[in-house]
């Protein structure tokens, strides 16, 4: 069965099985993550106290840990609610945001992911290369476009190495998204450039990817299908709003992604397996 | 004079004696909180710092405790922050977010029910369920579906069980919005089946209520009149958006409740009075 | 060379230069300041934790200081991303949003101000009027209706007052936006009175403020761009918006500044530099 066939199918049973995706993540972008939660149909829950995260996790299909606002109390949250979700059988999705901008960021990622297992790391390119020990040049919670243009070291390279050193699925987002588990490696072609003109898209894609690591032990699939959403809808909404519109482009993104079809996942998905 | 009317007639003072609404409240949907009631005509502040709550509150006209991602820090400060209140008169409406979910979130509840006098408590049915004692079964900080279509124990009955055990008004909002004081019991009927597909409906919902608190002592009229205005919108809303746009819907209901009129509430407005 | 040929010029400089504009801000408008940066051309970063601030100050170009839900731990982030700012030469922008509302908001904006050099201070007049030491009534975080028409001590000299005292840009916007250096001072005629019916029209005028200081030392200018910015779409907006549309209010702001060309600024911008 190819890729987009079971992305599509992913949609099915997400939008059945309405997976609730426990939160601990920041606060800037906390309101689009929920939204786009809901959107795609699962239910966000956003908590991040000591005291209640495991709780919240034994309710839970899946971890989502964002730490683009972290701080001393919310990080042991993380670490408290990643090793919970670990013991059960929760998956966890990671987002390092700005990993690389602040010896905070780069200790509690360490810290993360050497407590915790986790299914899936997204991040940007400058993120990712962080995560890879290659040497990234940091532009806020932004990849930089040094990093970016670089390819002394392929994206796919980059992107396998992480995926062996935490044994994890790594999903690098940009123009060209390239995803692996190691052993396989997949990238996909869909997206608009506005969706890095906006606050949150690598949020929200983050979150989709925790509402469809929720019904499947196919992190990469799960990932894959997060990260088609964000892509072919950017497309849908470009095509009737048009350039620079960036108010717009964030409503009609929630439409989209609420509207999508697996008809249409299936017929604009461009996913690439046999880059390697 | 009917209900329908005297929930015309707080719309008018709220949008000429613009009360300031305080909040303690969820970082998640906080922004809507702030817009909607500015929407509906009230002011809104955001205060949590123990620090200063009791002075926001002595400027204030009501007070939203919403435990949506509390934290021990903010839960002193609810308790401070309520507790002045009550000593000036103010009324506080509490939104018991997800309660049933965590033992946090149980403590805190009940903390705050036994130490703060409340006017008004929103919740959906799992959370009311809770606070009555009943068997209750929690998907997060949405209703399950399992309690929703549980009829064991009637929702009027519940709603009266609870407004009379913390002596307060008690509003259970979902397809058929139940609401009482003990005495006195409402069921409003208006409303979209998306309101429970955006995060942050009930939140508005109980901003509503505040604001319509901050300029009356009729709770029950308050509350009927928050969510008189939740649901007529949606209505309004429904009509020209369509399904499944759920980024349109949440900017609609903005431009509806700062357009509502006090006819429109009058006309469409569906309120049942002879419930019992 | 005019102000209004300056502020295109400094517009033209935001987009090609993409500063980086470190936010220490509150949870309720946080995702508006930082769509709004991204909006102008600029690049938000969002970080509070006092273990990282210096680090984000430190690849930073702006900084801004909006104190809306201070707290005893983000106002120690923020004495020392701002010392660790005037230290590296990097502006800071203060909103202080609130001051006058509570002793714990004046003591806090005092502890800034008497700690860090800010190169602008942006805040509506009851605000404004507070940190010069004239009686101020406060509507918790709007300006007070009292205060607006209050002109026993004028709009300019209070301006000019605060620029002196403090050494720095200062900008009370309203109506009639009036800026001052202490040396020279600006009137703005554009916007829309809707601006104070949506949460955050003034947080995100400050974070425009910061993107421009991120490209340039004059920083009256700076803050007569941002402020521009805001007024210039706001009539864009209303346009085409019409009455009480508060949610499209917000979405068609942001992409009016996404949009926003050197020509309209020049041609709309409504700027008296002659009012003394």
């Amino acid at each position: 069965m190819n890729t987009l066939l079971k992305s599509a199918e992913l949609l099915t049973k997400v939008r059945e099985l309405k997976p609730l995706v426990h939160h601990i993540t920041n606060y800037v972008t906390v309101n689009d993550c929920a939204n786009v939660t809901l959107a795609v149909g699962a239910s966000p829950v956003m908590a991040d106290d000591i005291a209640e995260v495991t709780d919240i996790v034994s309710i839970s299909s899946a971890v989502v840990l964002n730490i683009g606002t972290l701080n001393q109390r919310t990080i042991q949250s993380m670490i408290s609610a990643g090793g919970h979700a670990n013991k059960i059988g929760v998956p966890v999705v990671l987002d390092p945001v700005g990993v690389g901008a602040s010896v905070l960021r780069n200790e509690t990622v360490e810290k993360i992911v050497s407590q915790v297992k986790c299914s899936v790391i997204r991040g940007n390119i400058s993120e990712i290369r962080y995560l890879a020990g290659i040497s990234s040049v940091t532009k806020g919670v932004d990849a930089s476009e040094v990093d970016a243009l670089d390819n002394s070291v392929s994206k796919v390279e980059i992107a396998q190495l992480v995926a062996k050193k935490y044994n994890c699925v790594v999903a690098i987002t940009g123009a060209i998204d390239i995803l692996s588990d190691g052993a396989r490696t997949i990238s996909i072609s869909n997206g608009r450039e506005f969706l890095g003109s906006i606050t949150g898209t690598g949020c929200m894609c983050t979150s989709l990817i925790g509402s469809f690591c929720g019904v499947t032990s196919d992190y990469l699939i799960a990932a894959t299908s997060g990260i088609l959403c964000m892509g072919i809808c950017a497309e849908l909404v470009f095509d009737y709003v048009g350039q620079n519109q960036l108010g717009s482009y964030r409503v009609a993104m929630m439409d989209e992604i609420s509207n999508l079809s697996v008809e249409i996942l299936q017929t604009k998905g461009r996913v690439d397996e046999s880059i390697c």
